[in-house]
């Protein structure tokens, strides 16, 4: 926190992010089966806790709503702490008005229908349960929609396979200005580890960015957020 | 690692472990869905992590069988990471024969019954899916009944309700040869937190410890474990 704040003062680049509100998600959600069993989506938070540390090197007024994750929150960065789908919808929706928002969070798209509220027994002679499974609200969606709508809406796509068309579906239907594609498969590595490889899906057209750190990509992305906030009245 | 090493050099209390090979698992474990979600259990690690510590520390040659956590390993102790629950089995057979072996981990006990190789896709005009679940192999059982049985097999058991019942019907079924049972309901604290209520159920009664630090708990379990290997050769 200290060496966070002396940097920034030491810092003397352009802040051309300030006086920008903008909400960033990060990590995964878990979704309760009961006490003590849940459903999550693989998520370390690194490229989203990266992304809004990088918006803050450039001057904006970060809110950060993360998923559990296992890293410390960015130093000096406002941090909402959610579990589950509806909390991070609810504290995303809590922090309109933003000029941006950028969804890195992995959000399980199902929870369990009925959450138990204890802990599930073995019965002897019953088989495992069938869990029935119910759709998560689309927080992207939601804010792609919604009457406050950001000026500008950012969505990830972690795929395993049919990556920019996957992509491409999903800037249509979900009301957003352009999807960060990152393959998740195993051979792409970027699940957990500190780099990635991203394409950005607009309705313009697919840029392929080579492979780099995490951190690298959040610099870059921010440059991008910068540069389209640009023309927009502080 | 250079502090614990010079902790150990400087530490002239008895040791009454050594000469001892002890497994202990910790932690949760991670059942896949698809390549992006899993079912998990609410484990941090801290107690199962504080009991390999402990029984270090009175000379014991520890083997730490740990699930997805965000602590750090134990300082000076050989750890075998896993994921799932098989993978766990596995690793702890492996390191079969030992002089005791404590079960502190949150196993999942079901995991699904075909997990998919690519990421499950909403497909418009579907529902969500329904996950059948399958039993996982019962680790505990398993060690408790297996013929290079180590001499002392520790089960935990994390129960919202019936707690003492609940051990006890375990304690029979799975050859163990005492159980720490506790109460993970909200109320109790344990999860996730530093401090644990622990009962102590064996076949000749319950044992019920107050309210301590889960270095506490572990610090004691050590000296009960130690004490029960007294009169077994080295």
């Amino acid at each position: 926190e200290i060496v966070a704040a002396i940097e920034a003062r030491l810092d003397t680049r352009p802040k051309p992010l300030a006086g920008r509100r903008i909400i960033v998600t990060s990590g995964p959600t878990h979704e309760p089966i009961d006490p003590v069993r849940y459903i999550a989506n693989r998520s370390s938070g690194k490229q989203g806790h990266a992304i809004a540390a990088a918006l803050a090197r450039l001057g904006a007024d970060v809110r950060l709503v993360s998923g559990p994750v296992g890293i410390p929150d960015p130093a000096g960065i406002d941090t909402i702490h959610v579990e589950s789908a509806r909390e991070m919808r609810d504290a995303v929706e809590g922090l309109l008005p933003a000029d941006a928002a950028v969804f890195v969070a992995a959000v399980a798209d199902w929870r369990t229908a009925n959450s138990a509220d204890e802990k599930i027994k073995k019965v002897p002679g019953d088989g495992p349960p069938t869990l029935q499974m119910v759709e998560n609200p689309d927080i992207l969606a939601t804010i792609g929609h919604h009457r406050n709508r950001p000026y500008l809406v950012v969505g990830f796509a972690a795929e395993t396979q049919n990556i920019v068309a996957n992509a491409e579906t999903k800037l249509k239907k979900k009301g957003v200005d352009f999807i960060v594609a990152n393959d998740v498969s195993a051979a792409g590595g970027a699940m957990g580890g500190d780099r990635n490889r991203v394409k950005i899906v607009s309705r313009t057209g697919v840029e392929a960015w080579p492979d780099m750190s995490k951190d690298e990509v959040a610099a870059r992305l921010a440059d991008v957020i910068a540069e389209r906030l640009k023309t927009v009245a502080v």
